[in-house]
């Protein structure tokens, strides 16, 4: 069999197997190279990374730590899939670091590649065309009342279903970066200028 | 076709087509559920963390974002294939401001996640039964002399072949993170306690 063929059997075999759940639940997987934007397009490119990823690496400081940077693998999302906010929510607990490290210092960052979504194709996941952002903020409760709740949830629990059965006694709360900096790479020479504003307005 | 026999027929051109080479370059991909070790000890699971993923998100304290914990998508090796030593070794760049951050403030964390090593099956990557490690300490130039810049270069140019290309203007340097604390959560319960003399005791 040609290169070629297998190439696209494998496709074919894969898209199959994810229709037929043989894939996990968490979603952000279905996407194509052609999906993601010109990478000219710093704010699209910002927003499709952070709506198609369904985890980042969650930075606070920690006083535990001698206020090292402490990193965490956190399951987040923007929006209910295709309805990307670009504004990351969490569900967190103050029994992990994370949650206690925010409520002392707000100072947070969230980081995510493109490495595993799967469009990086063979390049190394440093690679400057394998895209990666850095959205630097406050790490604060989201209590902007019952319609954020709403939002909050129903953004979380459709990509990470699992959340719904998450123990009610760990008193777990709807977390949300407020994002003050934005460092994209995603292709060449160096990180991309982009606003907030910029990335809050762009459309996806 | 029924499930199963679908499942096997995908995991077979997966193999293949990982052995034509039509899977990326970097290591670190070919793993079984059977080669996890059991989460029960912890210091095997975080040693095979960090030696089976190719990259992670390097932590540090942004001088240029107030002090905020800025989170970088960074390439790392802790030795060739099937030789991890624990230590992380990067290759990095001032042009880049996790050098410069490191420069100026040694504090930092590296966080991973088994997620992307494609061993948490179906769960998401927030389970806790989805592996992740944060080793804090300080990330300084590996400056231990000829030998331990040919660990550092052959650690990383064996998992990062493009390493070897990068632009010699951008002077990129060898260095390391002195690990002091380790934060691994391997299953329910919270973290596990681990010394940074057990993790670089353990044999893998």
């Amino acid at each position: 069999m040609k290169m070629e063929a297998l190439v696209h059997l494998v496709s074919a075999i894969y898209v199959v197997s994810v229709l037929l759940g043989t894939h996990g639940p968490v979603y952000g997987r279905l996407v194509s190279v052609n999906d993601k934007p010109d990478p000219k397009n710093a704010a699209a490119t910002a927003r499709w990374l952070v709506s198609q990823n369904s985890w980042g690496v969650l930075n606070t400081i920690s006083s535990e730590l001698g206020g090292a940077p402490f990193g965490n693998v956190v399951s987040f999302s923007d929006g209910e899939p295709g309805k990307g906010s670009g504004i990351p929510y969490f569900y967190l607990t103050t029994l992990d670091p994370t949650a206690r490290n925010a409520l002392k210092d707000h100072r947070a960052s969230l980081t995510i590649s493109e490495y595993p979504i799967g469009t990086c194709g063979k390049v190394d996941p440093e690679n400057p065309t394998c895209a990666k952002i850095t959205l630097t903020g406050k790490l604060k409760v989201a209590n902007g009342g019952p319609k954020e709740e709403i939002f909050a949830k129903n953004a979380l629990f459709s990509k990470h279903p699992e959340m719904k059965d998450w123990p009610k006694d760990h008193n777990f709360e709807f977390f949300k970066l407020d994002i003050e900096d934005i460092f994209l790479i995603d292709w060449f020479g160096g990180p991309k200028p982009l606003t907030v504003d910029q990335y809050l307005q762009a459309k996806l």
